[in-house]
């Protein structure tokens, strides 16, 4: 099967002269670009410095459009790669072998709110914040959060299965999905179920395009369920002395049969860098080795602080600090601004290399002093943070002072024993960032060579010219 | 792709005495059945009185000795249809071809509670029921609660996605399922994911298999995610003088910001009929049409009260009759064996065909008037019960008086008319009962030509003998 796939790649054609003259007549001339700077736009994500140029950029506006655009793309051999607003962090969206970028950008409507049925339809072009302030006016919620909710949209967030802090207690993407149309790379039109809560007819096709990289087919529109919103929040900043200690509280929250709407985990640099690049005002003791950021929300306030109150009580059994209580939305906002500015303070500060690893929420303690030994053995310093309640910690690997041709040659090494270590505590090498191109080669290390296979027979059957985003997920 | 699973049904061969002498030596004599008896209890479920009979029974031990029955039929063309308790009601575990049951009753350990990480590894044969008991005990709680949760196995669960009341606030089947281990068709093991509630690793091989009603691969290790166990309940049964109004404020509940932990919907002749085949005492009032059974759950009797208050408010305006509020465990074990017993009772009466129609939940009024409809132009009677809060609707249709010619020549049409209007109602055939033998032939209604396609085309990848239950979901 690898052998089929490297042969396909083989044969793209070039975009030529022919091919821009459908596409001008078939969009219009002015979402038809093949311009330096366009495809310097559409060339890179935000996945570290990595740039790809498409050959060509499509902005398409509806569904019959982008049929006709895979259509002509798989009939001549041209190899697409989707996108949204690369937000991405895997590389999914890089146009690996040139060809088109077809971006969604201008699938941005939110077609329909049911309030009656407490579903949303809309397009895959939509801000995943967008959404979520339109259904909030009728009280209604649409959790996934990724860090980059301001920017990002539903169809990158469907792509990558994409989490964020509510993943908690609501779920990641791929728990929101009921129905999605796609377009498949034949240009063939299909719905993959039907808009309801519960469904046993036949194979569940939605769950295997939500989290396939585009690879499969182009979502362009999506049935999402909506939960009624919850009113009240309160958030947490809990300090302690010690990484391991805190990783070990964040299991004993839910063993004490409490469901927080976030928990995370910040390592005591991620807050210092993030506050050296932000106005976020915070006295923190010289002795504080983590922070984790709790959250719980609900429609009655009382019963929330009830519980902030049992979480001090959990807390204090593994030597917490003082804990800062925030129940003003100026408070709760600063906070949650902190967490979110973490991934870009932390990458602004060096060359890095970001892993989403994950595990049982128990063994989070384990995998982070596994993580530091290895960057000790390997010579590269590690800043640490994330979902820790799902037991999903970004590990951003620093280059630091570490050379050149360590940080080339060594450094790959020194992951594949990060993700051995996830694999050996029940996790694996993706939480909610994806393989796309640069997880792809650790695939190995998690699942067996008949399950990758059997995934390199699905791409196959869904997309056998090998046209839709080439050179991901798998190696 | 239709002619060619015609073709693979031909080709089965026959099972003779080596093949028996090879289970024999493999799995021993006492777990070879060839008895007519044996074949007798293994030749039907609960679907309707149909019965296929299997040529041999087979009840295995560990995943090893099911990957050699496996890797053995796969070689030698020997149909093998997995079963569990037999508690479907799509017949999804009947042996249509004959050739092999597999049984996979002896699979039936809870193999490891994980307290820390809130999980549960489990085989498939343990029921339903003691997995809810064994976690209880550690005060965590496993929510897919199917009528027949005190026989039906984790297993059958799993290949049909089953629900049950809790569903609506806690999800299905799948939303519980981390990872499986599954015995391929040539006898190859694999792990689908891993353990870890975020996963963003490749495609979703795990919910692929879940609702896939063992046409894929044998499941015979599954890690559950649980989750805290919530400690307090209380139980309304809400009755109305006309069935579309109840079926009305189903969703007014949720769009009033409720989140019940069960919501039922029952017609009176089910009621009725349940009445008489138990001792539950009620007195129901002669112009009462239909009842709601609504639960609320959680951790604050307080709250719980005023969440009662609250639904009382929503339910008047739709003109319900006196609420009957259980709040001692007797009360609420009489309403909920009650409804459990409606499935039962209904079907005791009369020649039935089982429908298990589920649409977005404001469109269940139209629906039910719907069935109704079709029912005085067709000439059945329905009895209708379920889920309504998911919308899910089971469709009793009565055969009563109905002529054989017009039930065996007619009924087909109006199933079809119903499942159209499910359909054109935003849903589709089976919200959680499987399509397996008998909905089969109604598939085109709700999935489109080139949906199908795909789904036969991941079935002969990972069954290219088309060894593994055979003849079902599609036809």
């Amino acid at each position: 099967m690898a052998n089929l796939i490297k042969f396909a790649y083989m044969k793209y054609k070039k975009i030529n002269f022919d091919d821009i003259s459908f596409f001008n007549n078939l969009l219009g001339n002015e979402f038809v670009y093949s311009d330096d700077s366009s495809r310097a736009k559409y060339s890179h994500d935000e996945t570290e410095d990595l740039k790809y140029f498409p050959e060509l950029v499509l902005t398409p506006n509806n569904t019959n459009e982008v049929s006709k655009i895979l259509d002509y793309c798989n009939s001549n051999l041209i190899p697409i790669t989707p996108c949204g607003a690369r937000t991405g962090l895997s590389g999914g969206s890089l146009p690996l072998f040139g060809g088109v970028a077809l971006s969604l950008e201008r699938f941005n409507s939110i077609i329909k709110i049911d309030e009656r049925n407490l579903q949303v339809t809309v397009e895959p072009g939509v801000i995943n914040q967008e959404l979520r302030d339109a259904v909030e006016k009728k009280n209604l919620f649409y959790p996934p959060d990724p860090a980059s909710k301001g920017s990002c949209t539903l169809g990158g967030n469907l792509a990558e299965n994409a989490g964020g802090p509510k993943a908690l207690k609501y779920g990641v993407t791929k728990d929101y999905v009921l129905n999605l149309e796609v377009v498949l790379p034949n240009g063939e039109i299909i719905w993959t179920g039907a808009n309801v809560l519960k469904n046993s007819t036949g194979y569940n096709l939605t769950q295997l395009f939500v989290g396939s990289e585009g690879t499969l087919g182009i979502i362009t529109k999506i049935v999402f369920k909506l939960i009624p919103l919850p009113t009240k929040d309160i958030s947490l900043l809990v300090p302690f002395n010690s990484s391991e200690k805190a990783c070990e509280a964040v299991s004993a929250v839910f063993r004490a049969g409490i469901t927080p709407s976030a928990l995370e985990f910040i390592e005591r640099d991620a807050i210092d860098w993030t506050k050296k690049y932000s106005d976020i005002e915070l006295n923190i003791d010289d002795d504080v080795k983590a922070h984790l950021l709790v959250e719980v929300d609900g429609n009655d306030l009382e019963r929330l602080y009830k519980e902030c109150e049992h979480i001090f009580e959990v807390m204090q059994g593994f030597d917490c600090g003082e804990i800062l209580l925030a129940d003003s939305e100026i408070q709760k906002n600063s906070l949650w601004k902190l967490r979110r500015s973490v991934g870009e303070a932390v990458k602004s500060n060096s060359i890095y290399k970001e892993e989403d690893t994950v595990v049982p929420r128990a063994e989070l303690a384990k995998l982070l002093k596994g993580v530091k030994d290895i960057g000790k053995a390997y010579g590269f310093k590690s800043v640490c943070y994330g979902h820790a309640g799902d037991g999903n910690l970004h590990v951003n690997i620093i280059k630091g002072n570490m050379s050149d041709n360590d940080w080339n040659l060594k450094l790959s090494s020194g992951i594949r024993e990060i993700f051995k270590l996830t694999k050996k505590l029940g996790g694996t090498i993706s939480g909610e960032h994806g393989i796309g191109l640069v997880q792809k080669e650790y695939m190995d290390i998690v699942l067996s060579k008949k399950n990758i296979e059997l995934q390199k027979g699905i791409k196959q059957l869904f997309d056998p010219s090998y046209i839709l985003n080439p050179g991901k997920i798998f190696s």
